[in-house]
């Protein structure tokens, strides 16, 4: 557990967009939405989310963790991969209920479970009144069928 | 009304996840988040949320709509400031409950209901054990008070 703990959000407006105290808007869930790009080029590599404990965790450890919805379960992202990220800086947005997460990817600097750099990889557009997915070409940089292999 | 329909998300998650077929996975309220960057410079921009409302009119018309949440109403980004997002492309994430729009902002070039050009213009940092936050400084491009002046 971490010790850090967070205030509750300011009912001021002007204190939650221009103050100097963090106090995450967390959801229904306990959740605030997480954006995470890449520190170095400022690609945008996925989308989490974090409750309080791993919001907590990255800021005093200095490596995202995030809270896995299908699992529900504290995520440390990297941990079976090895693509482990090293935040560079965390950011809130204006009324702090989502961060912003500048980060260097390690190991094979792949962050989609996919094995692709991005989880971000296919392009929506429209065809004949139906919306169509196009493959950008990139690959995977590592083979994440045997990384996430389960134990038989 | 869009006459633009999703089908329902696919079970088989190799189809979900490299598949052709846009079928965005709705949470529990309709929502998919969206995460919108400038198609120039690739700068955050803001997080926001997509009925299938506002994502068939975002791909029939190439500018962006959202759902407020807040307002619970469909949300034509910029139809007050002039801050109109011109859509370059829309990507959607791995299992497709989340989507990347890169934009153009038209008018002040600016996202944020506070004037700022992004809404993420506070860095989270730790002192003495508490969470607190450094604005960056970046200053307002419009005087949000007198453009969202409720009318009296």
């Amino acid at each position: 557990m971490s010790a850090l703990q967070f205030d509750p959000p300011s009912p001021d407006k002007d204190a939650l967009e221009g103050g100097e105290s963090f106090t995450p808007r967390f959801d229904a869930n306990g959740l605030v939405t997480a954006v995470v790009t890449d520190a170095g080029d400022g690609k945008l590599l996925m989308v989490a989310h974090m409750n309080a404990e791993a919001l907590a965790l990255t800021l005093e450890t200095g490596v995202a963790h995030y809270w896995s919805r299908s699992r529900k379960a504290l995520w440390k992202k990297g941990e079976t991969s090895g693509n482990v990220q090293e935040v560079v800086s965390m950011l809130t947005v204006c009324d702090q209920d989502a961060v912003w997460l500048r980060v260097n990817v390690l190991g094979h600097d792949a962050t989609c479970h996919t094995g692709r750099r991005s989880c971000f990889y296919r392009t929506v557009g429209l065809k004949d009144g139906k919306a169509i997915l196009a493959d950008d070409g990139s690959a995977p940089l590592f083979d994440a069928s045997a990384t996430y292999r389960k134990p038989s």
